[in-house]
């Protein structure tokens, strides 16, 4: 039987998938993907599984059924070469005797990226880099804002008519999506480090904010904006998950300490009943929450596009006009439609009856790919990518 | 070579196109398209090209080539048999000589529906009835409307963000739609009776409410709903084509005179301040205006959400985030989801960035369907359609 070979960027593809099972465990690490392969078979998979656990290289040559001596390790994220939890990877790799690794993008600190692929280059080891670049980029961006910005990335989820209200005028919201719609956000609540609405959703909703719908071992923090301490202490977020639950508010006050008691982390930020969200962004920083879901409602999500900290949309659209004034989108908004937040990368997907409307805002992708672009030029497999 | 047949189907598609071409010209008439055809041929084309004018039968028959003896007419509606602005149809169908007639619907009016079918059998010729009923059905919703409700048919027509917002906070709409956009608006206007607008956007935006991105030979009357008195008289509406302008208020006032002096139509509805909008549907039918485009804003559009008199939708939405509270549809909005006006029918559609979302919110199309399917029965041609 004539032997398939197989294609580095197909391998690729499956390695960035392998990458998104670690969505919403690594924390402050990126989501990583690796196989081990000869040029015909995979013969092993890893990915980052968890912060302080072993990277996704280490997982895929640990794997390996045979020795991985002159085999192939296709990794979607640079290899490390320094020590942080855990030794440095290209140590790993060189000792494994793998002959050729081929990498996706480059690590996105510019201070760093490339001295992976040096290392491993100084010992005898084939490197091939960039492939896949635009997808592997595209499932790190928010651990690009982090080292880049230190501030989490902000995901805009809302559930909406056509004419973009997420409320009726009495209040009801239940429910504007399909189900299938419901079901997709619970798989987004589970690969997002926390999930953040203002007080009116607490109040008028009484939400759990938790995953349901979905199979998930973990359930992420919870995070209300109360400046005035106007929240009711019987809502299912602190009867349920006191534990998981993030406060935020101007000053301490009976809430505060009642929720202190129940287990909650409690934010002051001082000021006059406004928060600042910059500030906020810092606190979320050091608790290590790099990945916030802003579940609503309006004037919440205004608040966070008023501060230009958005960097994606999901809009789930029902195909219904409901009218009245409770908008998805309030705060002050831009002065002049040039300002407006353009869309870019515009995906749309279909749930039962609703339409999925998601795109970015910022761009976090093309500076690793800048920085990869630069990094590239040692391939010597004559697949003509070499510069 | 040999001859091929033309499908009944085909042929029926093409006459709801060229029933089309009136749209805009038959006023209180439903538009229509007819073809004259032997088996294998189509012989001749017409429409309903305007109000007063020969129907589309007529028009075909007259415009054959060749003597109409033993041929075949298509035509999307049950020919007339009563006496109006023109002879019935139906002795005009007869005293051509054709010998089989394939009609789209009945007459929409359940008092003479199948009576020209009838007159036509009695008289020889054969009838198909039923034939691309659907398409048949949905180009006439406007005139079923009228004619079961003496009402117009409203088309609320929008161009959004994603969040739902016609303007900014500062009040800049220019330009929130591509102007692929623009131009397929400018196509709905010159089908459209007239448009209709509050009188927030004639002062915030002194639009125009013309034809000009199509090749129109006719621009739709525009109507501006100012209960107060509130429209400053330096508007283009009233400077370049006051002699197409209503002007919908409560009362008689300065601006009411000086409309009328520049050749305006004023309608004077009372109320204290609230216009009533089905009286204001009354007063439009008498002008025969049956076809509406209500061009905003929001609370334009929200009042004849909440009167329930919306029709159908085309809602343009630009891939961008405004926040703010210039809203697409205002008004007080339904009490609960389970209220909101949902979509029939629901297409989309790209225009450059922007996606075009447009569905039926009411049904006129099914009486004519069910009345298709009872005078259905008379098919002798053996395609298994015969009930
Ligand atoms: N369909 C959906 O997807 C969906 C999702 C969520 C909510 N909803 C609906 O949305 C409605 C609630 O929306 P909403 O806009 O009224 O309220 P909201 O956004 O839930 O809460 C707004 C309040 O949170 C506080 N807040 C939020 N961000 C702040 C900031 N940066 N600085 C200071 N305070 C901040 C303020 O409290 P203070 O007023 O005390 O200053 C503000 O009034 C409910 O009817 C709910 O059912 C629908
Ligand atoms: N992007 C787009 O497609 C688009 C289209 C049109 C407009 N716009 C924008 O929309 C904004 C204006 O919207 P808007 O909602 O403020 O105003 P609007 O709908 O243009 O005008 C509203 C006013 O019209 C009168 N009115 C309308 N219907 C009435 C009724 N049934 N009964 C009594 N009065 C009635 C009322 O006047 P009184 O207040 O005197 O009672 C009402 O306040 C402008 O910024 C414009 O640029 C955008």
């Amino acid at each position: 039987m004539e032997e398939k070979l197989l294609n580095p960027l197909d391998v690729m593809q499956e390695c960035a998938q392998l990458a998104l099972l670690g969505k919403g465990y690594t924390k402050t690490n990126p989501v990583v993907g690796a196989i081990v392969a000869n040029q015909s078979e995979i013969l092993s998979r890893g990915w980052h599984m968890a912060y302080g656990g072993p990277h996704a290289e280490v997982n895929a040559i640990d794997s390996c059924p045979v020795s991985t001596e002159g085999l192939d390790l296709y990794v979607t994220l640079e290899p490390c070469s320094h020590s942080g939890k855990t030794p440095p990877c290209v140590e790993k790799i060189v000792k494994s005797g793998i002959r050729r690794v081929f990498i996706g993008v480059v690590d996105p600190n510019p201070l760093v990226a490339g001295k992976g692929v040096e290392y491993l280059k100084n010992h005898g080891v084939e490197v091939y880099v960039g492939y896949m670049e635009d997808l592997c980029a595209s499932i790190i961006e928010d651990f690009v804002k982090f080292i880049t910005e230190k501030k989490p990335y902000y995901t805009f989820k809302t559930a909406q008519t056509l004419d973009g209200k997420i409320a009726s005028s009495t209040g009801d919201s239940k429910w504007i999506s399909s189900e299938a719609s419901r079901t997709y956000t619970h798989y987004m609540r589970a690969v997002s480090d926390a999930i953040l609405v203002g007080v009116n959703t607490v109040i008028a909703d009484d939400p759990e904010l938790n995953v349901r719908m979905v199979k998930s071992d973990r359930d992420p923090f919870k995070i209300v904006l109360d400046p005035k301490g106007r929240m009711p202490l019987d809502r299912k977020l602190v009867e349920n998950s006191a534990d998981k639950l993030i406060y935020v508010t101007c000053a301490e006050s009976r809430i505060t300490e009642a929720l202190r008691n129940k287990g909650a982390d409690v934010i002051t930020l001082g000021g006059d009943g406004s928060l600042d969200l910059n500030v906020l962004s810092d606190e979320l920083v050091e608790r290590s929450i790099l990945n916030v879901m802003i579940e609503g409602g309006g004037t919440t999500a205004g608040k966070f596009f008023d501060a230009g900290l958005v960097d994606k949309v999901n809009i789930f659209i029902a195909m219904m006009i409901m009218g009245g004034s409770v908008s998805s989108v309030g705060g002050n908004g831009v002065e002049n439609v040039a300002q407006a937040y353009k869309l870019k990368e515009v995906q749309s997907k279909h749930f039962e009856g609703d339409l999925m409307i998601s795109g970015k805002i910022t761009d976090y992708k093309t500076s690793v790919l800048d920085l990869t672009e630069k990094v590239r030029g040692c391939c010597a497999c004559g697949c003509g990518k070499d510069k």
